[in-house]
C-alpha cells in the first residue's frame, strides 16, 4: 500500500517510504559525488536496521518521489524537533535530499522541496533549516532560491 | 529528583532537565545578544507546551548544569536522528547551547560539549552535528578546537 501524502505535476507522487523502497533509496543516496563513498551495498543489513528505527519515530518522516512507472526517483527525510528556543518552536528539518540524475532540471527538486515547506508549516514548524556541504555550491543556491538563508556554519564531527 | 547523568570537575553535574527547570533554561536561552529578540517571558505556557513535547520524545535529552548551589548554568539538548545515508549511520545535533554568563571562562563549556561528544558516541551515534549562527565566531572558534569542522552551510527558512 503507497501511502500518498501528494501529488506533484509531472505524475509525480510523493509517498511515506515503505520497507520495500529502502534499496531504491539507498541507490539514490550512492549516486552521488560525496555520497558515492559514504554508502555499503544496497542490500547491507544496517538499511533495513536503520529503516526501522526511522519508522519507529514519530518526528520522523522518510519520503519517496516515485514517477509515473513506480520508480524511485526522489527522497528526502523530515525530522520535526520540538524545543523550548524561539519561544517553544517546533523546528523542522530535512536530510538527505536527492533527485535522480535522469530527473534533474525538471523542476521535481523544487516541488519536492516546496512539499516539504507546506508539510512543515501545517504540522505546526517555525523553522525549517538544512545543512549543505559548502561544495555543493548550485545546491546551495537552489536552497536559496526557495528562501533558505545560509545564515549559519554547519559543523560536524565524526564520533 | 535529579537524573543525574555525570559530575563534571568543579563540583558542576550535568542532569536531564526537568519541568521545575524550565524558567531557569529559558532565562539563560533569553540572556543572550541573539535569544534576547527571540525570547517570551519565562512564564509563558509555551514554554511548558514545549518541554513535555521534549519530554515525550526518546530520541530528545534536554540537560542542564547545575552548580553546587543547585543553580542552572548550563543547557543544551541533544537530538538523535535515524538515517539511512552515511550506512545507515544514527546522527546526533546539539541545539540551544548556553552557559551562564557568570561561569564563563571557567572551562565549562568545553566540559560540558565533551560530555555531549561522549553521551552521543555511547549511545551508537557516528556524527554528531550542530549549526552555529555566523556572527558568533568566538563560539565557532570554541566548536573547532572541540574538533567540529565547518564543512557545511547551515540553511534555515523561517515558517
Amino acid at each position: 500500500m503507497t501511502d500518498v501524502l501528494e501529488e506533484l505535476h509531472g505524475g509525480y507522487i510523493v509517498a511515506r517510504a515503505t520497507a520495500d523502497r529502502v534499496s531504491a533509496i539507498v541507490g539514490l543516496l550512492a549516486d552521488d559525488g560525496l555520497g558515492a563513498g559514504r554508502e555499503r551495498p544496497i542490500d547491507d543489513p544496517v538499511y533495513t536496521d536503520a529503516f526501522r528505527a526511522i519508522g519507529a519515530d514519530p518526528n520522523q518522516l522518510l519520503v519517496v518521489v516515485l514517477d509515473d512507472s513506480d520508480r524511485v526517483v526522489g527522497t528526502l527525510q523530515l525530522t520535526f524537533i520540538p524545543g523550548l528556543s524561539r519561544g517553544g518552536a517546533l523546528r523542522a528539518q530535512i536530510e538527505s535530499v536527492r533527485v535522480a540524475s535522469t530527473e534533474r532540471g525538471s523542476g521535481l527538486g523544487s516541488a519536492l522541496l516546496e512539499w516539504a515547506i507546506g508539510y512543515s508549516r501545517d504540522r505546526g514548524a517555525r523553522l525549517l533549516q538544512l545543512t549543505s556541504d559548502k561544495s555543493r555550491s548550485s545546491a546551495i543556491a537552489f536552497y536559496e532560491r526557495l528562501g533558505f538563508v545560509a545564515s549559519h556554519e554547519g559543523m560536524k564531527l565524526a564520533l
